[in-house]
């Protein structure tokens, strides 16, 4: 079980997205660029979050993504359900139904006692990637590396 | 994101051979007629989950598989660890080197701030496996659908 690596691509991009100027919209190949990332499949993972509220994109010479609203109002989960969708990890395909005692009437996703346990694990991972906002990692960077908002500033203002 | 249906199986098989005539074995036939599953695959599983030390197989006319321990031992994250591995699902590629700021000899798989709130999500999603045995799983079937263990029972006494 594997994640998509776009979800780091997509937690850095609004991280540094936060350091940008106030109301400045950065391009993809910027972005891009910070990070050493391909445009293209950056440029997807921007998409998906403009799609999910996260960023808003807009066109022209000055057009670029921006965060859509307050780093604090985004949390880790919106990020990584935006890249990796709202299905759960665990797919139950309800193998109990046909098993010994299994009834054709029963919800298995509901009922099986494999996928609640799957699941209690699942909804443990949402509340504990709920809990966390960009504005919390924002800060956790700034006290450590207090410089790394004024240089992502400086890397995006380069022409 | 997505989970291989074999943890599904695993869990079930696992169960079933909870029910399964003391000290009898039960080949992969057997365990995939149960819940109409494909034998081959279904083996695949069956040897991760004795490599894995959870199951035990033996050969010959009576050969199969059995539990190798009490099931009270067995945490569901034993049965999903020995079908998924146990890397984590969030692979931190350690973007944050290249980004502003960035460390050349700074490990950002421990010291980034994304990677450590994906860590704690899945720390927190493996304490709820952990926390949940084959043992406790049995009991909630036995419970709930109380003649399971004797219609699994039978089913594997077919010839």
């Amino acid at each position: 079980m594997q994640m998509s690596e776009g979800v780091e691509w997509a937690l850095h991009s609004c991280l540094s997205l936060t350091w940008a100027e106030q109301g400045e919209a950065v391009t993809a190949a910027k972005l891009a660029a910070l990070y050493e990332l391909p445009t293209a499949y950056l440029n997807k993972q921007l998409q998906a979050l403009v799609r999910a509220g996260i960023l808003i994109s807009s066109s022209g010479p000055r057009g670029g993504f921006k965060l859509a609203c307050d780093p604090g109002q985004v949390t880790v989960l919106d990020v990584v359900t935006a890249i990796e969708g709202r299905q759960e990890a665990f797919r139950c395909q309800e193998i109990a139904r046909k098993g010994p005692g299994g009834r054709a009437n029963v919800n298995y996703r509901e009922a099986c006692v494999a996928s609640q346990a799957m699941r209690r694990a699942e909804m443990a991972w949402r509340r504990e990637l709920a809990a966390q906002t960009l504005a919390d990692l924002k800060g956790q960077v700034e006290s450590r590396q207090p410089r790394t908002p004024e240089l992502t500033r400086q890397q995006l203002a380069k022409p």
